[in-house]
């Protein structure tokens, strides 16, 4: 009988030795107390970051094994297939690890171009200045994108904002 | 008198509205349970991803006012200027936060051009393969660099490795 399309069927590997993490072949990912591995996406064309989140064991095993980021929503405490309800899926091109195995690097090309619940094509879109403060001074963001890429209340309707105070 | 070098003066704003922290001018960095935020590094050439890391309010505020990268090494708990055993100091030429404020993206040129304790460019030097696995399938990871930049016993010594099990 053919496994059931949900069941993933990938392992990773127990972390034993600091040579084997940093310098072998095994996928021994680790994940934080509360079960979470720090994800990056950039975007595989311009290499701009679109989009800083966490996964879940889950969620890096369905990314490896569908080539489509699926991440952990803190804010909603749910696995999460981005671009599930924008449609604004991101496809992993490339998927990379760092030295101990506690960050994950998605490059990816993203349907309609937009990685942000806000509309921006990515989600770093203000600059912070950067040099000597006077006193007591508050930094002003900058912003870098002007263009809304798609009208979030259009995508998503009445859903809760995920961000959180 | 003037103030000591060492005291920031930079002030981060209050987090007051969904609004103000999204859409808003306002720096309003959010600091998760440990007093930490989320901190990525790109080349400001190549665009590669250097490093994932994490600033305390302390790493930040020095940050932006010297340009240099600072960040909090959680494995050894302390305030880490980046570069100051290596000499692999990170030069912020841009410097981003996210939508919620909960991640902060440098662009950097690095001296030396490594970033990575192991001695590669990029803490991201192994590739993780992608598609269905088979049943109990252990994935094995790809170099994608394959020689080190420098040698870590010369640059580092006898000091402890950072990598945690």
């Amino acid at each position: 009988m053919a496994a059931a399309q949900s069941a993933p069927n990938l392992q990773f590997a127990a972390r034993r030795s600091i040579e084997q993490v940093e310098l072998g072949r095994d996928l021994a990912p680790k994940f934080d107390a509360d079960g979470l591995i720090a994800v990056v996406a950039t975007d595989i064309d311009s290499g701009e970051l679109l989009m800083h989140g966490y996964m879940n064991a889950e969620a890096l095993t369905r990314t490896i094994e569908t080539g489509q980021a699926h991440y952990w929503s803190r804010s909603r405490a749910c696995l999460w297939h981005k671009g599930a309800t924008s449609g604004f899926v991101q496809h992993v091109r490339q998927m990379l690890i760092d030295d101990d195995q506690d960050a994950v690097w998605l490059r990816v090309r993203v349907d309609g171009g937009a990685s942000c619940h806000v509309g921006y094509r990515s989600c770093f879109y203000r600059s912070i200045p950067i040099g000597p403060a006077a006193e007591d001074e508050m930094p002003r963001l900058q912003f870098t994108e002007t263009e809304l890429v798609f009208d979030p209340a259009q995508v998503y309707g009445n859903a809760p904002n995920p961000t959180q105070l």
